[in-house]
């Protein structure tokens, strides 16, 4: 693992997601989604961390954000930050980020897509872990707002079984989620 | 499992907490730690999750997001939210969390600190786990800032080891590392 890298890639997808009612909408970029995340994937060696946006204010805004840990005071107050948000880079879709990788490897990563609820065409946490453990590229895709639109599970090659805790209780935020969804993957 | 809840308790410790100089300082709350770790709570089954603060002001605030979401038009708009906060207490210290929860099962629980570094008389995942599988009652604390306070350290039983993910990098946001923790001691 040279410089503490695995070929593990996130994205969390602002667009197309879902609202309340299961209509396809786009979100707005939440600050502590792109630190908390960030963190996370930093701790195990997540390679990119990919936040999906159509829209050019939240790009802006992000793009602020990231200058302000990586060139601005932030850099200088706390380089933990920096370390983890330099792997955090913005793109425009889910297309578009599948594109870039696929040029930065030389072949199509895996795409997996995340949901509270059971999809379509399950892969098992062990299996991915495997995977992962066979340096496979791998992207994640995580939905915000009431999660990712149908679209999106349907170009996916394959989705993760929804994480549950031993309730019928599932609406952990899109942040523990990732976490967990890490660990499970990567931790030791 | 009756009413959706195992023996695990959570507090968020606001007091005593450590600073970046490593300074014992009180923090101030942050609204995402408490429906982050509310929602992952609810999740696994936690029955109580405590906002510890020795502020009145800070009391006032975590009280007027409470009333908002359990009684107010947040209530009405996401019950599923209302679910996880009705498990949201507020002590004015680690010692008064412990007194209350000893009140109430009748005995004092394991106090389990938890901590990004690695400390005394740890207890690992799968003993803690197997003690929750017996419905011992266990409280876990976990500090915000740069983390408890020595004096918290000392007073717990036993402490956790800390969230490694086969990198150098240990900064998880405590909504990450919570969410990482019971999964760990719960999760299926």
């Amino acid at each position: 693992m040279i410089d503490e890298t695995t070929t593990l890639y996130l994205a969390l997808v602002h667009h197309p997601v879902m609202n309340k009612n299961r209509e396809v909408i786009g979100s707005a970029v939440t600050n502590l989604d792109i630190h908390d995340i960030a963190r996370a994937g930093r701790t195990y060696g997540v390679a990119k961390y990919f936040i999906v946006s159509p829209y050019e204010d939240q790009h802006a805004l992000v793009t602020e954000l990231l200058d302000h840990w990586l060139k601005g005071h932030g850099a200088r107050y706390n380089p933990a930050r920096k370390s983890a948000l330099e792997r955090v880079s913005l793109e425009w879709s889910v297309a578009g980020v599948v594109e870039s990788l696929t040029a930065e490897l030389g072949k199509k990563p895996l795409v997996i897509a995340t949901s509270a609820a059971s999809q379509g065409k399950t892969i098992d946490f062990s299996a991915l872990r495997e995977k992962l453990g066979k340096n496979e590229p791998v992207l994640l895709l995580f939905g915000t707002a009431h999660g990712l639109a149908p679209e999106i599970m349907q170009k996916s090659d394959y989705s993760l079984p929804p994480i549950l805790g031993g309730t019928s209780y599932n609406h952990l935020s899109v942040r523990s989620a990732a976490a967990i969804i890490i660990d499970r993957l990567l931790g030791s």
